[in-house]
């Protein structure tokens, strides 16, 4: 029975206030307007950027109560008037960058940033009326990041779904929708790691591990990965960390102890923790004559800074940052998907766990006690 | 009547204390140790380094009293005894930036920074022996930047001297020994301007203009030109600026101008001052998704800062630097020599006033007031 044109009440995980358990609960999702598609979530994974906007009370304007939510795989259940490129049953990722197609952003090859993302990204409501498709008992519930794939059934604007072969995994390739390809493409697009050079990383989730993967499969001959947690020594040799260094177990800071094994530093630094010490660390710890530094870690926190004296720079180092690693999300993501396909980079290793959709809190406790990469809710088992 | 193996008692300009009038006295000038090189200075000019280091108490570990200048031409006097690649004659170059030859760095393709520069620059004494060659009276006078060109002879050590086609004109090339060639470099070497693309820079003195020059060279389709003196927009059209601004005429912040101006901000801005607050407005008036911000202006106060938040940087915004414009000096200003006696870019423009050496005081005043762009000071005449 279909429910194309009609209102669908199905389950989603609500927030109803900063850092609160989210609450699974009946709620009411609108058909698609003219430019939207409504997905049928398969598949949701979490990635710290959610955890960034639940927990931080200077997260900026999110509205409660929301559903968060934006690296997952979809099936599409119904498309707007105007939808064109998208049927009924394509299998889609959501994209929490946006491409328009159409702005001069969009249409240059040197950024992946559309001109009209960052005025909608955390607005908490879709972009052509300014108003939510989600409620609950007819009070309205908000989006976030336009995705809201803690959901059973979400509303997404055209330019922030990507269709992808049917033949992929759904409950792999959800990953590409976010985490894991920030990391590859913060590595093969951003800094561009070619074979021979060496790298430091900053952090072992899955974005530093992604980057990690993206050095290894680009041939760097050194990647030294950096954790506060020893737990994520294991993986890490996985994804090509040739050397895993803990900063606690050091008593002398780690830039220098990275400096030393490099003889002055590394090619290419990420920070992927979303902390501005450990972004000056990584930035100490590149080349002084060429280190380029990535920063992929989000901060949320508006009072925080990088601040640093402008001799640093001054032999040639870079400091430069990535979103999404520069990947433009429908026109370059199918092709991500093909090459996962082929077996050109490793994916299904980032999932450590997996958990019917019911228990969404426990996969956030995994990734605060630092015990998973990802973990992929089943969103279809409810 | 030769000097060879003798001590020389010649002219130089002596700074006895931080900003202090320069004074021209006779000194004595050592011969040059087994690595050194003793050469008679023909033409100097005066670079805001100069400046800046002259005139700043903050300015670290200056010695005084010393011997100012780095930007200059001249010849060789005499050799020391292991020196097998300069003879008696040769027309050089000094360069602020040295080049060992043997480093990783200099072996590098990617760094004009020796890994042995940073730590001799600011010493005041040569390096092979942590002395002075200049003395007063018995007292010791201290070098600067290892080059003291304010000196009718001075010492220089192998690898911080450049010898350079003999028909090119010393008065003209002096100035590649320092501010022209980090311009040049800046565009060509450092940011890699390309045809088509827009430039905006802060502050037009011969560092700003001649990374329009470059920028010019290269085909950029839009240079903008911004400094606070209206009479710097004169010369700015004869080294390729396309539109001027001075920011004292704006009501609104200059970089939010620019940004109006190129529909959301240049490719490359180049900060030519050494000012922070003028490094943020030049960061911030690059394109957020692909703008690379290079800072060329030295800032010796270690208390200044440059900060912003990390998420600046998240779209692909870049910031980096520049010394000597990425030039190695002794490998590649030869060739930079020749381009210029093939008319590849524009040199003699930059010289707006001739002086001989007596007057060096009133160069600093020429440049302190904005009045000149180089003032090239004849030595061999005083
Ligand atoms: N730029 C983008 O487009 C983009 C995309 C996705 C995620 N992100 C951001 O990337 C960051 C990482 O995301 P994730 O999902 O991989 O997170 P994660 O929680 O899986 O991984 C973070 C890792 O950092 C480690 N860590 C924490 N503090 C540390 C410190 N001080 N020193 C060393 N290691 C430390 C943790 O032990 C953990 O292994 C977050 O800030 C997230 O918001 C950015
Ligand atoms: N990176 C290097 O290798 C290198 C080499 C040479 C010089 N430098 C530095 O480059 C800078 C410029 O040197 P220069 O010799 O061209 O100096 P200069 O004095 O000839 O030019 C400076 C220009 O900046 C303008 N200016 C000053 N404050 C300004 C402001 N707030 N906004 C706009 N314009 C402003 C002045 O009017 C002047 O035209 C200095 O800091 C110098 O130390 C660096
Ligand atoms: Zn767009
Ligand atoms: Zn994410
Ligand atoms: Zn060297
Ligand atoms: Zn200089």
């Amino acid at each position: 029975m279909s429910n194309i044109g009609k209102v669908i009440t199905c389950k989603a995980a609500i927030t109803y206030g900063p850092g609160e358990p989210l609450v699974i609960e009946e709620i009411q999702v609108e058909p698609p307007q003219a430019f939207e598609i409504r997905v049928k979530i398969t598949h949701t994974s979490l990635c710290h950027t959610d955890i960034h906007y639940w927990d931080s009370k200077d997260a900026g304007p999110i509205l409660f109560p929301c559903i968060f939510g934006h690296e997952a795989a979809g099936i599409v259940e119904s498309i707007g008037e105007l939808i064109i490129d998208f049927q009924v049953g394509d299998h889609v990722l959501p994209l929490l960058v946006r491409e328009c197609m159409e702005c001069e952003n969009c249409k240059s090859r040197k950024t992946n940033i559309c001109q009209n993302f960052s005025t909608n990204i955390c607005l908490g409501v879709m972009s052509c009326d300014q108003r939510t498709r989600f409620s609950k008992d007819g009070k309205p519930i908000f989006h976030f990041f336009g995705t809201s794939t803690f959901s059973e059934y979400t509303i997404i604007e055209h330019g922030r779904l990507v269709k992808v072969d049917p033949l992929a995994p759904l409950d792999k390739i959800c990953l590409l929708s976010c985490g894991v390809s920030t990391g590859l493409g913060a590595a093969w697009n951003t800094a561009k790691v070619e074979a021979g050079s060496t790298v430091a990383i900053f952090g072992l989730g899955t974005v530093g591990l992604a980057v990690a993967e993206g050095a290894r499969v680009a041939g760097a001959s050194k990647i030294i990965g950096v954790d506060l947690n020893n737990e994520k020594s294991g993986k890490a040799k996985t994804f090509g960390i040739t050397d895993f260094l803990n900063p606690s177990e050091y008593d002398k800071p780690i830039s220098q102890v990275i400096m030393e094994m490099t003889g002055g530093g590394v090619d290419y630094s990420f920070e992927c923790v979303g902390n501005t010490n450990l972004m000056h660390t990584a930035f100490d710890s590149c080349h002084k004559g060429y280190g380029v530094c990535v920063l992929c870690g989000l901060v949320t926190d508006p009072a925080k800074v990088f601040s640093t004296h402008p001799l640093s720079f001054l032999g040639g180092r870079s400091l430069t940052g990535t979103l999404f690693g520069h990947f433009k999300g429908v026109t370059e993501i199918p092709s991500l998907v093909e090459k996962y396909m082929h077996k050109g980079f490793q994916l299904d290793e980032f999932v450590t766990h997996e958990l019917p959709f019911s228990k969404i809190n426990e996969a956030f406790h995994l990734m605060l006690d630092g015990k998973s990469l990802r973990c992929v809710l089943h969103v279809g088992n409810t």
